[in-house]
């Protein structure tokens, strides 16, 4: 039983790899019109989605699933009309297949061109968010990759119905069929059959909470591109616009504090923390932020309820209305605690000072690395790309927001005249 | 014991990723100035590498290693000036680092700066070459990635006494002591220890022989890059000019059969087959080639000595005066088999008709893929990379000749004046 549902899987993997050599030189005519196809469809059959998914949120209720994710998995007309207007974004987006990346001729008279091409196949495995399957699929079908995806359990029914709309919209297509598939199960042993499957898949990329990436990584034998957790940094320089900084680190940690490019740690110049931090602090707790601090910053804020951080807190990805708070004497400091306990997301000085910033700008090792801004806008659509896959926090083919371009790879097109020694 | 071991390793790494990060902003002139002091160091100290040499090629000799081998181990003067000279060749060589790739503003007023960083801590593996040693220390110094190696048990005195040299140069210089660090044991359970430690090693980089690789690619957490076998075809299409088309498959076969862009298999248009196949085996005869050829490859050749090829003979990376021989009926035939058959590294297509080449050109799916030339261009210094630290037959983040813009990665720098939202 296990042997024929690995070879389920590994046929799967061989026709993604198949649709994946046609899909490559696919015209941009074609691939919208499949994206065109695919949004129209999901708007003509919302009806049968609701129902597919009303079965996943009634099995979530009887197996105790929190709020939260119930909340995850539902999706509501308004929800599927967001994903069939994310498709059609995609459609107005440029196609990144093809582009010439750079040119250069030898001495012996060879013409190298680089060009982006697309990986090839992408397999997904994500958890129970189900608009995950047409947002993924889409910018795997626009960058010329065919994907695999792997859903969570609780959202089968809702995925497998989003997968039967993609097929019947791509059997219209001038694109393969096998373009995107659904993996057909949720056992764990028939993903990791899938995950050592190199010869026909190029790119893992996980998307969901650490536990899942731990795992895809730990795995795979297929190169992983994780979006991993978001530990961000907010330096307040004892040279920054503290009215401003006050904004920044209150809305980049209250905004929106379950998402990975929200602020975890505060760390403050030991020169303007007994200004800044009861003003920060005032509006942090007003807005029901629980404030997790170091010695010196407890001592400046003993009028304030705070808790006292150990060492542990500062590496914590909180998803909540929790900031832990440091205070340092230098930049030096900032930028070394921010190493040693940033995820490489993102981090931000707030300074007046050129110097120090661009010291900050230079040293500090992440993904996105700002000045005077707040970590909020490391985003696909804040950094102009369109739209995002995720935000690489690996640092090899993609680091920070990863759009079409860096679902493609390239390759050299060598033109010689006859050339043989 | 073996925890001790471990204890080691995981100092080391430790150390790499410590170095990693001051090393990620020196100056060129500083890691210019230690290339330069290894250089010298190497060739003033001739003779103790010949003696520590001489202990590895005496032991080889006595396990029985094969000529082959022990003539890979070997430092001969002529060797140690070799490396001397790579590395004053990576001296002029312009520094990667910190180089704008992408600037862009956007309509809240945020500068977004990709900008060129090295990639942090790079574990090279590889076998009985110690020069790799010195080739691959100095292409990650200059472009200021932390180094680990892991030789070969057979170099580890050789290695051993270059490390130390290394290490002597390194203290006379600005550069951390720990950027470049030799694995001071050949243990093969602390080698897998070594490839879970993603929290300090950014990428590892095999370099040998395919078991090494599959070896590497099964135990290691860590993103892998692949620098895997090179199965390369040549397609001598009907419009081929036959004469140049003898002269390429004689030399991209019999030039060097034992690298990686040499072609293992030579695909012939039908049309042609009668008239080029025995000018071309003619010549590969008598250069001592082995020819395995299918069944009408065959019976043209019924004349010369040829041996019945399978299956597997296309897909196998001979390394050697062997060649697989195919006719097709098509472009078509020939780009399929190629996507089946082929390893992705170096595809050629011989025509004089550009809308065959171009098809062959964006279908065939390899790193490089020639019109008329040879595959044997596939190198760091014919694509004007100056050195290679290999050639990636992986899809993410370096495809083909691998220089040190590809041992780098970059970080966004975004610039504000305040945006919180």
């Amino acid at each position: 039983m296990p042997d024929e549902l690995n070879q389920v899987i590994e046929d799967l993997a061989k026709r993604a790899r198949n649709a994946s050599l046609s899909l490559a030189s696919a015209s941009t005519v074609d691939k919208n019109k499949a994206l065109h196809h695919i949004a129209e469809a999901l708007e003509s059959n919302r009806k049968i989605l609701s129902e597919e998914n009303q079965k996943d949120l009634d099995a979530a209720k009887d197996n105790g699933l929190s709020d939260a994710m119930i909340d995850r998995l539902r999706l509501t007309h308004e929800r599927i009309d967001g994903m069939a207007k994310g498709l059609r974004q995609l459609i107005d987006l440029p196609d990144p297949v093809g582009a010439l990346i750079e040119e250069k001729e030898r001495p012996n008279g060879l013409k190298i061109r680089k060009v982006r091409v697309p990986i090839g196949v992408i397999g997904i495995i994500y958890e129970s968010r189900p608009n995950v399957t047409i947002d993924c699929a889409g910018l795997c079908l626009k960058s010329g990759n065919a994907s695999i995806l792997r859903g969570g359990k609780e959202a089968i029914h809702s995925n497998t119905a989003l997968a039967n709309i993609i097929k019947e919209a791509l059997q219209t297509s001038n694109l393969p069929i096998d373009s995107v598939q659904l993996v057909p199960t949720v056992d764990r042993e028939a993903l990791n059959h899938l995950l050592t499957l190199d010869q026909y898949i190029h790119c893992i990329i996980p998307r969901g909470g650490e536990g899942l990436i731990e795992f895809v990584a730990q795995n795979s034998r297929i190169p992983v591109i994780k979006h991993y957790k978001g530990v961000c940094n907010l330096f307040v320089e004892e040279e920054a616009d503290l009215a401003n900084a006050v904004k920044i680190a209150v809305s980049s940690k209250c905004g929106r504090p379950g998402v990975c490019n929200a602020i975890e740690n505060l760390i403050v110049s030991e020169k303007i923390a007994e200004e800044f931090l009861p003003l920060c602090a005032k509006e942090l707790i007003a807005k029901g932020c629980e404030l997790k601090v170091d010695e010196k910053a407890g001592n400046i804020l003993s009028d304030f309820s705070t808790h006292p951080a150990n060492e542990s807190d500062f590496a914590e990805e909180f998803l909540d209305l929790k900031l832990a708070i440091k205070v340092v004497d230098s930049v030096d400091k900032a930028i070394s605690f921010i190493n040693q306990f940033g995820s490489g997301h993102s981090e931000s000085i707030l300074t007046q000072n050129k110097s120090k910033a661009d010291q900050f700008l230079k040293e500090v090792d992440a993904s996105s690395v700002y000045w005077n801004a707040s970590t909020r806008f490391t985003d696909g659509f804040e950094f102009g790309l369109g739209a995002e896959i995720g935000i690489s926090t690996d640092r090899l083919h993609a680091r920070g927001p990863m759009g079409l371009e860096e679902l493609c790879t390239y390759k050299f097109n060598v033109i010689g005249n006859g050339q043989w020694k």
